[in-house]
């Protein structure tokens, strides 16, 4: 096991109703700036429950925050916030109404002239952004329970991150009921994302970390488990909750505790997303598979433990399970109506040669090994054809 | 699954010469105790590592916090903080003086005459206990990332708990390196200890949580496998840190998130320390298996998934198979060397009466339906004669 620290110091109040705690989590004399999307807590009633909840206390609103919050609008809630002077940001909504409200928090206390610094190099982000709360409407990211946040630039079609515990949330309020009305693509999505987040810190190579590596397939076989089902009978509060409480662990830090992570994944997909506009998840289901079988050798004692105990894969050579295993991830995320192919999205084949050259124009440090090629980020890509 | 609030901010700082880190940890100001056991830290380089890591701080000692730490120990240390004006608390060693110094640090703040009143009623514990961190040399309790603490008072043979997130240790350092000298008895101890308290948690009723049952299995497999390493094996690195680390995540409040708790073994076992003196892990190694079998048909379900899961059980009839489970478990405290009769521990036989009568005249409701009775709880001890 690798030396590592675990301080996740966010507050889940989980359950049915968990809204009404909201007047006991946010400081009684805050001035709050309530974040928002699209406006689907307005139809879902989660809205409601927000103000009713935080009626008498001094809250005012910024929506329209979207799905890869971008740069240009969370400057102009940095913007509403200083004029208004709030000390208080409450997220209301899924991983991007939460990560640009992690991006706002610290932007409001940024010193430099231009915020994108931060997603440049996480070490300017400030040691004081404002607080902030979150209520949870789309289990998929983590970012409920992590300081990570991911925004993308219109102007430049980049796509990046900071990870920082100054931008932890001080509480999260995760209501089942509130995903009953999510559209299948957002729930779907969503179950890709945990997915990935998991193997992103299991599927490398064995590091004494037995413990960790059975957390992170309670992740795996619950979501192969409940996924489904959330689609299937979308108002099954039990389902609901163990999807979201999966989604949570599969990103706080606990499964990625003392192992080696790869995260090239989410760095292609990321690329992926910024230039052609598709889903997060959808980049993710896209590219894993191709990182799986481009570096099975090196993933082969994790692939073949995953093959047995996530897909009960016991009988046949070793080289057939690997392939079945990687075959079986494909599928279960197509089962969920994800597709998994660069021309499924339109995609052209452009793509496999102009994104590895952008993370290697980039310097990024790919895999557990951090030694990707620039080739090898094509030869992934081009197989996903 | 059940609703519940998860808030765990403990710094847990893990792994091969972590102890170096204290500068960091403990406020630079601040004046510290440095609370200690029976002296063993000082014969095998932890209190020096300590020392030496704290140099140039102001720190005064107190030693000589017993297992099963007393409450008239305690006091002394009180007496001590605060007649010395000790502003945060570091406790060095296993669960019993990580305990005893998180109710040093609250009964330092409490204001009524009595401070064993907190050990009946929780609520009593100050808002505001001293700050406390930890460097545990001793996997088991799992003190070291929860707020819970078990005292015993001398004069009465009463061992009583509070549990408070306000006694919630700053950080904890977990070194595998320090349990290397642990004698076979305690590594064993602690393996039975963390066993029972992630039973406790998962041994009940079926709460539609698939994530924590797994999670709950994830530290049992890793126990199965690693425990028997350990004592075979003291000083090999990477089955420390599992043990160490499954500690931990047993009683850190995760995986009885949304799920309903038993702790009957726990509270039966206390009277039996109380009464007659016998380890704390003794005392549910010889519990254990008689509230498994004496509460069979109500804990059949999870019983059957503890034996698939745990066990390996799929053939054969379910009474069979159930019985093999609990068999198993026995055998398993066994073979590390724990006794599980209470004519081994020469207990005799008025404990069965006795501590039932002990239980009832509290008024502790036991177990996951709170509901044990008097005779219920003869029945288990009497048949761990």
């Amino acid at each position: 096991m690798l030396n590592f620290t675990y301080h996740n110091p966010v507050n889940i109040v989980f359950g049915k109703g968990a809204i009404a705690e909201l007047p006991k989590l946010v400081p009684a004399r805050a001035k709050v700036l309530m974040t928002y999307g699209g406006g689907s807590i307005k139809r879902n009633g989660v809205y409601e429950q927000v103000t009713r909840a935080m009626r008498g206390r001094s809250m005012i609103e910024f929506g329209g925050i979207e799905p890869n919050p971008r740069y240009e609008t969370c400057l102009r809630a940095v913007d509403l916030a200083k004029a208004e002077g709030i000390d208080f940001l409450l997220a209301v909504g899924g991983g991007s109404v939460i990560d640009g409200t992690k991006f706002i928090a610290a932007a409001v206390s940024y010193q430099g002239s231009d915020p994108w610094g931060m997603l440049l190099d996480s070490s300017r982000v400030p040691a004081n952004p404002l607080p902030l709360g979150c209520v949870l409407t789309l289990p998929a990211t983590g970012s409920e329970m992590n300081g990570g946040a991911v925004i993308s630039r219109e102007a430049t079609r980049e796509k990046l991150f900071f990870v920082t515990p100054q931008t932890l949330p001080q509480f999260s309020i995760l209501d089942p009921e509130t995903t009953y009305s999510l559209p299948p693509r957002q729930v779907a999505n969503g179950i890709v994302d945990a997915w990935a987040h998991t193997t992103e810190q299991y599927l490398t190579y064995p590091a004494d970390a037995p413990l960790q590596d059975r957390q992170a397939e309670a992740v795996l076989l619950t979501l192969v488990e409940e996924g489904p089902k959330a689609l299937a009978d979308p108002q099954n509060y039990a389902v609901r909750a163990n999807v979201m409480w999966s989604a949570t662990q599969a990103l706080n830090g606990l499964i990625g505790c003392g192992v080696p992570q790869d995260w090239a994944t989410h760095m292609i997909g990321h690329e992926l997303t910024a230039l052609y506009g598709i889903d997060h998840a959808q980049s993710l289901a896209l590219v894993l598979p191709g990182v799986l079988r481009c570096q099975k050798q090196r993933k082969r004692a994790k692939l073949l433990q995953y093959g047995e105990r996530v897909w009960g894969l016991r009988d046949g050579g070793e080289d057939a399970r690997i392939e079945q295993a990687i075959d079986k991830t494909e599928r279960f995320f197509r089962s969920l109506g994800v597709s998994t192919r660069l021309a499924e999205y339109k995609i052209p084949r452009e793509a496999v040669t102009l994104v590895a050259a952008r993370l290697a124009n980039r310097g990024m440090k790919l895999g557990e090994h951090q030694d990707l090629s620039e080739k090898e980020v094509q030869e992934i890509l081009a197989q996903r054809e």
